[in-house]
């Protein structure tokens, strides 16, 4: 099984409120080493087939997952034998 | 600078209701390749430092950004040049 890992980030510029929320609580605990916090979502489809993966993830990013005015994404591909 | 990518999953057999949302969005697009959806979270911590990176963001997923109960985590660093 071919297991495709989403990462859907905010565009650079869109107010990313929870991530903002984070670094205010990593303000309050004096964590100094974080300069910057972003929350993102990660989606991750599990194939049954191994035919056009690529194909199909973009396909699901590009008209359904991914909101493209507010967020851009990447993928990766990883085999599962387990699952 | 240095940026730690920490991917936060459900824990298996932890109900994933945006997950079975996208799940049957996609039973109604008949998609038929992906057999399972399961939706996390994506946080990306900016380090100012290069000092014990690995153990800041040890200590910030342990003590704030997962759930234990419900969550895993897994993490990556890359290097960042430009931001």
């Amino acid at each position: 099984m071919i297991k495709a890992v989403v990462e859907i980030r905010l565009k650079k510029g869109v107010l990313d409120a929870q991530g903002q929320a984070i670094g205010e609580v990593l303000d309050q605990y004096d964590v100094d080493g974080v300069e910057r916090v972003r929350v993102g979502k990660l989606v991750e489809l599990s194939f049954a087939t191994t035919d056009n993966i690529e194909e199909q993830v973009e396909a699901l990013c590009d008209q359904l997952l991914v909101n493209h005015e507010m967020e851009e994404y990447s993928y990766r591909l990883e085999e599962r034998g387990d699952e």
